[in-house]
């Protein structure tokens, strides 16, 4: 039977991430969030430090050639040098490719859904977690430490880089809910309660009722 | 125990009108959907042909108010009328926060999941429904007799209405993620897939689990 590949776009503070390792631990199946960098960093032959910092973000292509001196005979007509955000988006989307075709799999982020959309050899099961922005700041604040005055603004941010990230290289809106198979609101069902409702579901779809 | 509130907005052609009908009745409660508009006749005081007309649709207040010679002194300073879509939504939210109050039910559009969000007294379960274009014109020709040949435009159309009306009382936007507690893509899961999952949560949230 088809690999099971469940991707997992997320807002800030929402528990994506935690639900998606929560589920994969239910199912027994892999879990793949930033371990992506670190294979991808092997994979495209750049250090892994480098990559970390430009994980879901995109770099603007020609002045960051030019600021880092990726440029060749120092005119912008001959600029042949590929961003390292291109680079590791490309890294990336190769290892999911393969990965999917390995083993059932939980991914956060990074466009999975995006490229995984025509594959025709898995069963894609595009997820979106969102919550109310007040409880976002909370998790954030309590989760991850983030300074509660700056609070709403961190995550504003975080999930622009994250829109930007993934309009860029999939040409489609990030929470557009049309994107997702299935889209929960973790505010209203908690972490738990979404690992539940997703393992029911893919559960369902393992034995062939969904 | 409070009562469950299932509001389902919908894409045309995705079958959410009968997801709902479906769910409704596998859970044995109420279904709400063009009833809404006998009963909102009854309550307005206008006639009900009048408003079926009306349904999910915003009218030019102004425009319409001249067409329909609903002016007072025919001068444009002493406009007094409602607009009858103005009289509809009225009519039709007293009812839904009426209907909540007495028993668990589904309603579908009619911007339900805007007018109950503050409602403490309810549990509110704000549903999405939508599938690829492909699916849902297939739908639109077979079910509801659409020309094929005009169906993406009159699928576009009526989603077009349908998001003006939603974001014209609501001030939120149609189909964004964030404002459905669990959104989901009839075309992977079929209508009693969608049925399925949706009855899972709603019995859930009964027993207390979500």
């Amino acid at each position: 039977m088809s690999n099971i590949i469940i991707t997992i776009g997320r807002q800030f503070g929402s528990g994506g991430r935690e639900i998606g390792e929560k589920l994969a631990s239910s199912l027994q199946i892999g879990y793949y969030d930033k371990k992506l960098i670190e294979l991808s960093a092997k994979k495209s032959g750049l250090a892994q430090s480098l990559l970390q910092d430009q994980d879901e973000k995109v770099t603007g292509s020609l002045l960051y050639s030019i600021v880092t001196g990726n440029m060749v005979g120092g005119s912008l007509a001959t600029v042949n040098s590929v961003p390292i955000s291109d680079r590791l988006y490309t890294a990336q989307s190769e290892l999911i490719e393969e990965v999917s075709k390995t083993e059932s799999c939980v991914i956060i982020g990074r466009c999975a859904d995006y490229v995984l959309r025509d594959n025709p050899d898995i069963r894609l099961l595009s997820v979106f977690i969102h919550a109310p922005l007040d409880q976002r700041i909370k998790r954030g604040v309590e989760k991850y430490g983030i300074e509660p005055d700056n609070a709403k603004k961190t995550l504003e941010r975080t999930d622009k880089k994250r829109a930007h990230y993934y309009s860029y290289y999939s040409d489609r809106k990030w929470g557009d809910v049309t994107n997702y198979d299935l889209s929960l609101n973790s505010g209203l069902f908690g972490i738990d309660g979404c690992v539940e409702v997703l393992a029911d579901v893919v559960n369902q779809m393992k034995s062939g009722v969904l």
